[in-house]
């Protein structure tokens, strides 16, 4: 396996949008952007026009001081470089009624704390074989989607829905106005996966292996559930396990 | 992640036995070897002994022009190099009497075409997870299950036996003679995992994404078992797919 890391370091120029008006253009033609990255001394009305409208389209924006911006080695960035996307972002609100309105029951996927890119790859490649719609992830803490996750994911990143939300909080509580149960593995759970009904509009929250999902996150949802171990007190990779999980709540729907 | 192969290349020397006396002496005390690299054009009769000790042993002999050995960059190789092994490998029938005498039932996985060591580390997490007593690899085309592997598999190479065999279809011989039923993962087969009957003595063979099972081996499988997916012509990643898999077998096994 090589090592992508360095290659993420610097990204190609032809992945990158540049210079203040040009990126006002691409937000407003709605062109897919992983990220932007403001000077943050910048004092100047398209900046502002540029702030507004990201926010609008859940573009995260990153405020860096100038050598941040030296580093992508592009000349008249003016102080605003956007980093292309290389999948679209789908709106979670939009997904949810899109695959309610299609009559299927909704089996969602949020990911707490995963945030190497290639994992998420691996495990969009599960859930895109085991029937997932969508999969939700916050925008911090997490790389841009890019090549080399699409790879990792066997290209499952392209035709799987991918929705990046600014906070999971707020995500767990539109799904549960949407009537959507929501699952949480934990590794000290006492309901065996076998044991959940996934029959009902779900949603299946994974946690890192390191820190398993993030307390406060843990507390909305609706149910913990486990995969029993035969050696207690050893656990699986999250990739294995998200597969567990999932084959489970495909199971159940394929045999309902 | 660490681009791991580079380091590979060259192995430290604290993890090499070099010089004929030398490498007898630790064939002869038994000691944990991964593989012998001897000259091809050394006559000798320590090598002949070395030779015929390592195949008692089951240790692989590479034979291999001098300049092989010269990367190594030892002094006083005097045409002959073994590599230590981190884990010790154990003999098949030894590991099958054991599982039996102890009153379990066997559960065992072999890969068959997983060369990465790395992947079969991960794997090696997953079947010590899901209660597996062995997994069996051909000692062909495998890499020395090095310390990155072990890392990879959180410590479970450590606590798993490992046999090592220069042939999986006498691997999968000596398992029908105990009365051990070979199940073959394939993605055609008409069987889904969770009809399988894992509660009879069993064997898994998995074998790689690109692949597939080595068609002879396939052939001498008494039943393939394949996991449902929910978009046809998708397939999973080959740790995830064993996951799932020993996951039914875990839990059959619990429920019986």
């Amino acid at each position: 396996m090589k090592d992508f890391r360095k290659k993420q370091q610097r990204p190609k120029k032809s992945s990158l949008v540049y210079g203040r008006e040009a990126v006002l253009q691409a937000l407003e033609r709605g062109d897919a952007l992983d990220r932007i990255y403001l000077d943050q001394q910048l004092k100047d009305p398209v900046a502002g026009a540029i702030r507004r409208l990201a926010a609008d389209r859940q573009v995260p924006v990153n405020y860096v001081p100038p050598a941040r911006l030296a580093h992508f080695n592009v000349e008249g960035h003016e102080g605003v470089v956007a980093q292309k996307s290389k999948i679209i972002y789908q709106n979670l609100q939009d997904v949810i009624s899109f695959v309610i309105e299609s009559g299927q029951v909704p089996l969602f996927l949020i990911l707490d704390g995963i945030t190497d890119v290639r994992n998420i790859g691996g495990i969009a490649r599960t859930a895109w074989c085991c029937g997932v719609q969508a999969i939700i992830i916050p925008d911090k803490g997490v790389g841009a989607l890019n090549d080399d996750a699409i790879l990792t994911s066997a290209g499952a990143l392209e035709k799987i829905p991918v929705c990046r939300v600014n906070s999971l909080m707020k995500a767990v509580d539109e799904l549960h106005l949407n009537g959507i149960t929501v699952f949480a593995s934990a590794m000290d759970a006492t309901i065996p996966v076998a044991a959940a009904d996934f029959n009902v509009p779900s949603a299946i929250v994974m946690g890192s292996e390191e820190k398993g999902i993030y307390p406060a996150l843990l507390k909305i949802c609706d149910t913990t559930i486990s995969i029993p171990m035969q050696h207690h007190f050893e656990s699986l990779n999250v990739s294995v396990a998200t597969g567990i999980i999932l084959y489970e709540a495909m199971k159940q729907r394929m045999h309902a």
